[in-house]
């Protein structure tokens, strides 16, 4: 292999650079040519890319987003979209890919990968932590620990209060960043997609705190939850706790996929843009590179896409015990 | 003067903690008996109030929030309510106040003030800075810094996306923070509730970025602005931009209110702590310490409450030369 | 077990709390009784120690340091100091022990066990993370970040001045949070106490990045290197580079060992303050209480102070490809 | 004017790209072409200058160390060295020049201005906040902030070991990173250059603290203190405390000079570029653009560099009365 291809796609997430990097330096140290491709599947599309070197991915590793930008293409959901992609790539003279997303952008790359046979390894750069095939997805670690500053934030007005506050955290499918960040922030309750939390059970977590005198209470509610967003759970308790409670939401939003990446996921991001890297040289295709106990492994994409990944119900029991 | 009380009242804001340490240990140090009064007017009318020694305010600098509690009280608002807190701190020994909160915490002050004779100095301590007889409140640099660092996080994954995003930041009757954060964040615009923007402003200043190829847009939005919330601003532009542009908001919330002071607001609170309890020491009644031009000053709460705050007019215009 | 006590011993660490907290609402959630002992073994022999209750432990889960205090007691090595501990703790009731620290605490406790049969069950807390038995231990997650945020700073100054830093990170025998804090900093070197890196190699690598014009190279340093500190690595250095070369050292020092904790640290702290609780109430003694492979494991106190901890060669690998 | 040039010289200062990026923007909204001069005075003599656009100042505002760089030039001292620079300068048909540094700076452009007619505009770029003619300087305030952290994380550990800590700031000829540090951060005692501490004061009050049973004591010192430097001091006064007293030093560094720039030092740094500029444009020269209560000034260089800025006394006085 003597040159290759590397684009983020999908919702950025901090650590992408730092996966850049890794994929670049190492194609530098391995002696193989690498192609920045901008906007993801648009800019293969469009032709849209260039040569990287060594210094293309200096002082980059601290920043969030992704130097190569994100984008989403309906284009290439075409099979006319996909033969220009392929048509550019070939020109290019690029014999393998390295793409860092989610499930969306590799199941891109796999039928991509069916039709023309160019190899792909993915990384996995998501902050929700939701793909089958790695315990941890880059951005994750930083995800939780950004909504974690901020509800450490509202704890403060919370207690200064004596205020209930129900904050709002991403994951649409996956409470993961719920159930961690709830942890962390010593939550009484968190509220996620994995596990039916009906209201009954928050109305009574609540009074149970009132009775043991805790004046104020921070419930997490993941945005995909069955009892609808924060907002939505907080108007259906009202009327069912003390009259005087003083009830606020909290909805942290985008700033949960920006900011420095946390040396975690840049390490995180730098093993696994080499591995996909050295992957990619070795003869694997289709698959995606994740960190499974500490080793890493590769788990072909029909896999990540398909297999759910389920939360660790420990987690949530442990939530209980400490909010006691 | 022997004994004095302390309290914090309204909405809670970085560096009262800071302020309440100045207080105690001020009065400490002149031989003065400090009370803290508990849950501002609430804590008067209860009696919740307690004896403070140095120790009480040892590592509380570095604290958000505030360990004297603050609330809203509707019986301070009653003639009956304002006599109990009377008999409450003429019962013990108490003949002087610092209150530290915002305008409808001097409000009360001054009622309470004319009817009993208990003199009040008040200090500053709001993150919205709209109080007239101070450059800045107490809180209000660190929400500053808190809004900033999430424009910061949201711009990283603006520009990876190229998006256009409404970010909302406190300030009912203020635009104080939204045109700081709005200038230290880079913004295009920021949309105040002292100056009318119109819809069409925000229109033609988001085509002239696009046709100076700005990928991406950050309009910051305080919440009281005429125009309405981010939310409604964002809908309001819809269909008048390019029919591609990828449109977001978020609301930044309570996040703002808490958080570890910064320096400025720490020392800002030492000095207005201080100088109150100096000014009720030196016989100062019924006024807010404040600091105007590095000076320390008191201002009637008569003018505090009346007197607009001019919002600086130089740095609406700095925004716009600053994203030409 | 119908009580138990619990201590923090050695250097504290971020997380510290949490653990305690762990412990604490774990045991009020199964019904057992808990006592706080202050200062580790010297509080044990001052009898220091006090009931605590599931609100003893609010809002301390944000907090570095520990609330229990830490001390170095030279009493509990001697026979007699050990039979005063053990009188206190009998008086009071105690029938098991959770001590939070690293392996000179699981040293005392061993002996201790050893002698007078109480069984303890240890969760391991040092910044170092050089323990055996566990992948991580308690404070090391944000201790590499405070390192990392430090590096992230120099690095601004470093290339604006075209300097060479060299940066000296905590780790007297193990290279941790050196290599990590390196990998994610984008260091060009690390230097760690498990592997030899001779000066003419630092020299060599210096030298290719100046000929690949790299304008600024930063090297981290363990304090525990053998070529010695980073003041003495630079000394050595110096006149073997380009006399222009502008060499810079900075020793972090103790602020590695504070600050809030990160997330990744509160929810190992909570899963294994729980864990030691539960483990010692499962008839567990004389072990210490970590997570391997995401599992939940009890390693002999003994094995965790005899056996060297191995330090991740991939990860020095990956430093020299990222720096290329 | 139809042409100038901006650089940054000195030691970096976070907020100097904010400057820059004001300069640039304000130029381009002006209607005038702007040059960037790479490593200040070094760079004119090496012709090293290219035309800058409104987007190569885009998402900088943010980043700490300065994207012009800077350097220390030997030549520039010479008649020779000041002549090449003319003449480049002459040749690029630049007309005025922004100049972002401190006292070395503007010593350097005044000489050339004297010499060579070309009006130059200074803006007060350095963490020491040690220039006459302005309220505060560019970085400042972020240096304090830095500081303010690491005291911070200090804290936590100096209280759970009952320990006494020295830590030595930046600051050779000015302690005002002291001085606002160590408000800030609730130390015990600040040694400054300006005024004088002897040991045996410094013993004092570490005595009374114990005698109050403070169990852990915090001093700060700026590097220039007359004692010498941290490390100096707690020499010094071992021996003159309780034998059994835990003193330990840091020495915090580089990390001051780095780092994204708070709000305040953005928005300063951003009105004193466009107020440099807009100076430069109005036919000021010789001069450095300051803030004096809140007010744009022009301060003549000869001023800034020759007359000294006395610091505070009030805030001295302040740290005395909050340690009680």
């Amino acid at each position: 292999m003597k040159r290759i291809g590397v684009f983020t796609s999908g919702g950025d997430a901090p650590g992408m650079n730092a996966c850049i990097r890794a994929v670049v330096r190492g194609a530098c140290y391995h002696g193989i040519e690498v192609y920045g491709i901008r906007r993801g599947y648009s800019g293969m599309i469009a032709g849209d890319l260039y040569k990287m070197e060594s210094h293309s991915v200096s002082n980059i590793v601290q920043r969030g987003g992704t130097i190569l930008k994100s984008a989403r293409s309906k284009e290439f959901m075409t099979p006319e979209g996909r033969k220009t992609a392929y048509d550019n790539l070939q020109a290019a003279g690029i014999e393998g890919l390295v793409a860092i997303g989610g499930n969306g952008t590799f199941t891109g790359a796999m039928i991509f990968g069916n039709e023309y046979g160019i190899p792909t390894v993915g990384a996995p750069g998501t902050i929700d932590n939701d793909l089958y095939g790695t315990d941890y997805t880059i951005g994750f670690d930083t995800a939780v620990n950004t909504a974690l500053d901020a509800i450490d934030r509202i704890r403060d007005t919370a207690s200064s209060h004596d205020r209930i506050f129900f904050i709002e955290v991403m994951g649409r499918d996956s409470g993961y960043i719920a159930v961690q960040s709830g942890i962390a922030g010593g939550a009484e309750l968190v509220m996620v997609p994995e596990v039916l939390t009906p209201i009954s059970e928050v109305v009574e977590t609540l009074k149970q705190g009132w009775s043991r005198s805790k004046s104020s209470s921070i419930i997490i509610v993941a945005e995909g939850d069955d009892e609808g967003s924060a907002q939505e759970v907080a108007e259906k308790i009202k009327g069912q706790v003390d009259e005087n409670a003083d009830i606020r939401v909290t909805t942290l939003g985008h700033t949960q996929r920006g900011g420095p990446p946390s040396a975690y996921d840049r390490i995180l991001a730098s093993r696994l843009g080499l591995g996909a890297l050295e992957g990619l040289m070795g003869g694997q295709k289709n698959v995606m590179a994740g960190i499974i106990n500490n080793e890493l492994v590769y788990t072909p994409f029909e896999d990540t896409i398909r297999l759910p990944k389920p939360i660790n119900e420990d987690l949530l029991r442990m939530v209980k015990i400490l909010s006691v």
